[in-house]
């Protein structure tokens, strides 16, 4: 008999039938013997409903009020869910963020939780009952309802999972698991049994976004054994684990993410003397432009291309700040495309395997697909392609590493 | 400068732009130099939305997670309305009732104020800032959201009134104080600028439906001024006080209250012994049927008539009832009549003067209406009659006491 965390997302709990869906599952884990701590997210459009009533008000509304405002669209759900449950004979019983309590610093619509209190929950699941907890919220040490952000409700999960030293956190949503690629993209991309905490953190961040990226280092910081299923069909889904359990027979690349987003800009003849990278990439961060894949190669006649990525919808904003800053730093030109994507392979098992980018250039290259950027860490190679050619990129890529249905169920 | 406790309702608080609204009279006043808190309900329409969801669910919703659940509607009125205040540059808080903390006991959705903290309040106050207080609802002592039953809201205002010892309890509803009568029904019917609070019960318990009885009952208890006003016009609204502030110059009659929703049942020839009433009475409220006026006249030939109203919407069910104590008894006959209504003439000057009952018989006997029951209290006289002379006699007694508009101005 097990403790698990469950966190059931908006979509999960849309709709008065899904939220007697989801009292099902639990009843049936209950039934099972096991313990039980649900975490909900508000019912999907509550929480886009009530930042436009906000919105009417205030264009940029308080922030204090605003997690007083948006903290109600998970205490309807927790309510809900218990009646749902009480319907169907399970003691259930609600808790908000502030009656856990969750404690949070004071950063309202993005604070971080510090501390949880477990005595109360644990009383109450020693009684029989299954928990059903508010996500996404919380509460700093004046009592100030507070909010983790967009999302958070798997933090919460994680979070309630580690405080209560629970068997597993399992995450709830609209997917079956974490897929070795985007099955929109490759027909044959495969649901992965196990993926490690590290290779799932440059999964979500690179755009696979089946968890919150917070949730995912959370876990691994706690070593919280994350499982991510579907709401709406049975299966084991894929369990996120510290590297050790994964170890054996481990593949070298676990997943293809890609990034369509993207935009590349380039400041061309930079003179090679050091605070350069400082002097281009601070002004733009001071605009609030987020940048991703960075690239300087080796000088050449004492001056150096340096190139960059960011979103697309900052393209324009970059280009005017950094024709700026290139006059003043006696740089060439600038340069740009706003049609490029991101694609990237990863894996814990490259690091002990030589030829993985050897292996990814030559099946681009296969391809005629030409490689613009590339960025290399421990487990990931990136690579900017025109956005074009994505769709071929991942695909080929996907077969070359012997991912696809067929490959896995004949290795 | 003074401190006020303002109550805004539903239909004050209903839409985006009705907030702004009470943001701009809130402005207002403290702009004069007044302190105030502020008491919200939800927006008009959001409880029964919540209702509506819990009863797909539960045709019988747990009480504590109904309290979870229909608490959320005030808190989203009072982040919306600091975020309007805000907006217009005045500070303010939010405050759940549990954070203020509005301390009950645990009967969920009928939960009594045992408690206010008002600590943190009057050091928000001192401050400077508008307080916004969600309306309804409670804390009990294990943590656990209660609410006070609908209508609740005028409680919280007149108990944060007393706790914080305010100069005034101020309740903003869609008309603009308390009327002589029902202006739909007369015409010349004319705004009280005082009442009573044992008229005001009169006047709330029989059908003028602007305060709830049990924020007037509090009012009364800790003497806290309470002020009737419309959010929607200007205006000094009705003051009800104590009796001594409105001594001088006090009509006899204060108003007249009226309630269309009655049935009248009889047990006709009952044996006069004792005990008869309590056999009659306890089968029909354990029912959960509630009983109104009850007229038991003198006996004759050693039997009685026992008469009572009911709602019309019990009538069936009462009769029922009835029907089969009436063979327990040997009573002869159960006879009803589900089209009567009853009108109330109410007024603490008629404690001081003979002659009202005879004035109010006289005035109905003049335009033919009979009167079927009659019953009396200290301060009011009820009778019944045949519901399709409810208006006339409305229009008749308003007249008779010299309540007109025209009345008032001349006399």
């Amino acid at each position: 008999m097990a403790l698990y965390v469950q966190k059931y997302g908006g979509t999960s709990v849309g709709s008065v039938e899904r939220i007697e869906a989801v009292a099902d599952k639990v009843q049936g884990f209950k039934q099972q013997g096991h313990d039980i701590v649900v975490v909900v997210s508000a019912m999907s459009g509550e929480t886009n409903r009530l930042i436009g009533l906000a919105k009417d008000i205030q264009s940029n509304p308080n922030p204090r009020e605003m997690d007083v405002l948006v903290s109600t669209g998970e205490q309807v759900t927790i309510a809900l869910l218990c009646m749902a449950l009480a319907e169907r004979g399970v003691s259930a019983k609600s808790y908000t963020g502030s009656q856990v309590k969750i404690l949070t610093d004071s950063a309202h619509t993005k604070a971080r939780i510090q501390d949880i209190e477990v005595s109360s929950m644990q009383k109450d699941l020693e009684s029989g009952n299954v928990i059903v907890v508010a996500g996404f919220q919380g509460v700093d040490d004046q009592g100030n309802i507070t909010t983790l952000g967009r999302g958070g409700s798997d933090t919460t999960g994680v979070a309630l999972a580690a405080a209560l030293k629970a068997d597993e956190c399992q995450i709830y949503t609209d997917v079956d698991g974490v897929y070795t690629t985007d099955p929109r993209v490759v027909e044959g991309a495969r649901r992965l049994e196990q993926i490690t905490f590290e290779e799932m953190l440059e999964m979500a961040s690179l755009g696979s976004k089946v968890l919150q990226i917070r949730a995912v280092e959370f876990a691994g910081k706690y070593k919280v054994p994350l499982r991510v299923l579907s709401s709406f069909q049975d299966g084991p889904g894929t369990l996120i684990t510290i590297e050790d359990d994964a170890a054996v027979e481990k593949p070298i690349i676990s997943g293809i993410a890609f990034n369509r987003d993207e935009a590349k800009l380039t400041v061309m003849g930079v003179p090679d003397v050091p605070g350069v990278a400082s002097r281009i990439l601070g002004p733009v961060s001071r605009e609030n432009i987020e940048v991703d894949v960075i690239v300087q190669n080796v000088a050449a006649d004492n001056t150096t291309d340096f190139t960059f990525t960011v979103h697309r919808n900052d393209y324009d904003s970059a280009e005017k700040v950094l024709n700026q800053v290139a006059e003043e730093l006696g740089a060439r030109e600038v340069v740009g495309d706003n049609k490029i994507a991101k694609v990237s392979i990863v894996g814990v098992g490259m690091r002990s395997h030589a030829g993985v980018a050897s292996k990814m250039f030559d099946a681009l290259a296969d391809e005629n697909i030409n490689i613009q950027m590339i960025s290399t860490s421990e487990i990931k190679i990136s690579v900017v392609i025109a956005e074009k050619y994505l769709e071929l990129a991942v695909r080929a890529l996907h077969s070359a590493f012997d991912m696809d249905v067929n490959d896995s169920v004949s290795e």
